[in-house]
């Protein structure tokens, strides 16, 4: 039985072509992998347009057009707790066992080093270009949101009428009255 | 049975005269009208001052006062749940059934839309004057609020003390030791 | 896109021979299978001895060894809500679009029905023997429960000491002062 | 302003006529009764088939078959919060000031007692033939559930297919094997 | 500092004479105790009639009326969270440091050994007598409870009208019409 | 038996001389103190960095090292419940009964003003050194925090690696593309 299983959690809204690389590197470092899809609970927002169901079609559709084999991951739904103390143990519930951690972000870090985990920062690339953060920025500006994400989120996001919807909800409202 | 029924939801962060302007607007366009209070377990904040219980009261106190049958509306308390995408099935789940939304907020609207309501945005008024950040301004600065909101939830609001909570809020911690 | 996509869902409490059969056969109507593994917050008692991460790591490898390609399902971990008229949303919330639900469950068949859902009655096999209640009984009882479920999952049972866990989950408390 | 005002809270799954003979005697004690939807999160089970909604609505048109003026009481959906200590509280929050309790639980009585509310014990009516349960296993059995209940709620059950709804989670689980 | 450390847990309802006897017992191999109370968001039922900050208050008291040093134990009330696998993290976020665990319930003993703690069963005394269930028992049959908990705890009872509370809650619904 | 006892609010991120000033202090009117650990479920965050657990076991030393007799006081861990209208009846549930109610916070004092009890503003101390605030600023940019402090509180939190933790949590993310 494979053995050397790592973790790497993110909102993913939505998945984008730095989430991939980032996970093809992690395969370097492990046999299987448990990729957490965090505040699993939230969508309908500007920084969380998607709902947790979407973003694990999205990711397996582009983990499958990128042929990493679907037999070595496991994607699975986390919803936020908001008690930082016992989110590890709540992680634990919902997962496989593994050893190692895949993080670039410190409270995460802090959390699974203080129970022992083995905490690996992930390998930077382009930055700046490949945030959640821009992708949402340009769906909402028209501007070219297709170039950093995978051909099959394109067409999940075209399908779910992703742009449509974040863009609707970037508006102001239109009655304050009703307040 | 009348079955041309709609939903308003708002959180009446005291119910004002705009509220009342467009529930009357509204009842030319349906038979019956529920009526949402949302984040109906706030209170006792600069924000949301009164209690869920308070604002029922108010409604149900202002809507006789401007000679609008009890018979025809339901006033039902909403508390927040988080998950957008689970929030038409909770505010169904405690309502009649209905057709139609009215509402100005582009969340409400896109989710909805979403299940494919009839969303209908209400008509404007007076926007600057009738809104509830306005009403509780004036509240906590000695303000001429009185005018804005219906003689009957002035009463109440006397009844609880209700200047008096919202201005007591409003004070900075005298002891930022004790934090 | 695949888009004949079907939901089955069970506690897994564990997956044994009557849940590959029952899948095997659900995959002849749909080209795409979500699996939710109900009541993932449960573990460690006699009903419920397994953690939904546990049962997705079985389930995953019981596919495995069936030669069930990886690419055609989707495994969820659902949480209960105690909500009955909230839950098909909750479930939509965290899953890909499903038209189709296959269940012999009564609340379940009940609640898709009234969203419109297409519900379809799992066919049966021989029941008495491949049901959980049987499976974990055998394991207190020191019967044969290996021959009712898939090797892999045995040997997950046997690295989590799961036969230890439910045996001394059975025993009745030694000292009930500590009440 | 009308001061003398009452609670009274019970499930009414389904409201039958016994709620209403009870509900007009209070109303000899009170200006204005509050009736809390008790567990108003729960249905589509065999003990409590209808929604909060559906509750909501059959009460008001019950009491409006009856003739008692709308103006005179509020109908509030309350969910259950499994802290007897703080229920008290949550319902003060969501309901106008009451200063009556009329309660044949022993529970409620209790609770409220403990707060210094006055008690009271509604009268009895004729018991055994209208309870709520006797009217469920009616409508499961094809027994004459609708002489118990007004024509108004007769009317919502059958809108809503609730003999069908309730019959069906009647049913045994089918298919054990998806357990 | 002392580092000697052990945890013991109880619904304590109420704190009787078999719980100061263990606890005596338990500080023959522990400096510091954290005795955690468990279920304490209960209350108020024949099971749990006694709200957390009752519990609290009878057990300090107890302790001190045995002459048990206040400086060498922490008293911990702990709500139920309803997923066993995270049930071992929450209690650690809310108490200081410890590694042996002494409890005769099977589930408690089962979690803690799966994260490694020391387990001890504590040691038996005449149970049949000494247990909550008893004490209950008594106070509900107009029985001898008074022998059976410390003088400070049935002070306590009396303080908070502790006997009429449960003789009324063990009372049958008087009118079942309200149901 | 003491009866004239007092309740304390505080997060106690951590506990420093000037919540030792203010308890002292408090002393002076009350026999017996309840001393509230507020947001007890957060940790691990700049503005909260210590479990509720590390912080009842602070207070419990920094107590002790004040010659503060431990029979005078109960230490109790308080959860946020996001309910304002609610939160009184929260922690009288967890807590002895008291009377008197210290504190400098708006809010903590208008929701006990609104349930009658007796409120009373913590006499002030040099507010702009002894603030929770600048004790957590002091650690991460390697000030002075130790003279803040007790030294018992010192040595907790050098034990648990207080400062590393607080100091990691600062950071910003290293890499954001694992949004």
């Amino acid at each position: 039985m494979k053995e050397n299983r790592g973790l790497l959690v993110g909102r993913m809204q939505p998945i984008h072509n730095g989430h991939l690389q980032v996970i093809k590197k992690t395969f370097e470092e492990v046999d299987e992998l448990i990729i957490g899809i965090g505040s699993a609970q939230l969508s309908h927002s500007i920084k969380d347009p998607f709902t947790g169901g979407e973003r694990i079609m999205m990711l397996t559709k582009a983990l499958s057009e990128n042929s990493i084999d679907s037999s070595n991951y496991y994607i699975i739904p986390l919803v936020d707790i908001l008690m930082n103390a016992v989110w590890v143990s709540h992680v634990k519930m919902l997962t496989p066992p593994f050893k190692k951690v895949f993080s670039g972000n410190p409270l995460v870090q802090q959390l699974f080093k203080e129970e022992n985990f083995d905490v690996i920062i992930p390998p930077l690339f382009n930055r700046t270009e490949l945030s959640g953060t821009e992708v949402r920025k340009r769906m909402i500006n028209d501007g070219d949101w297709k170039s950093l994400i995978p051909n099959s989120v394109v067409n999940i996001i075209n399908k779910v009428n992703g742009i449509e919807r974040i863009k609707h909800l970037s508006q102001k409202e239109i009655s304050e009255k009703i307040e």
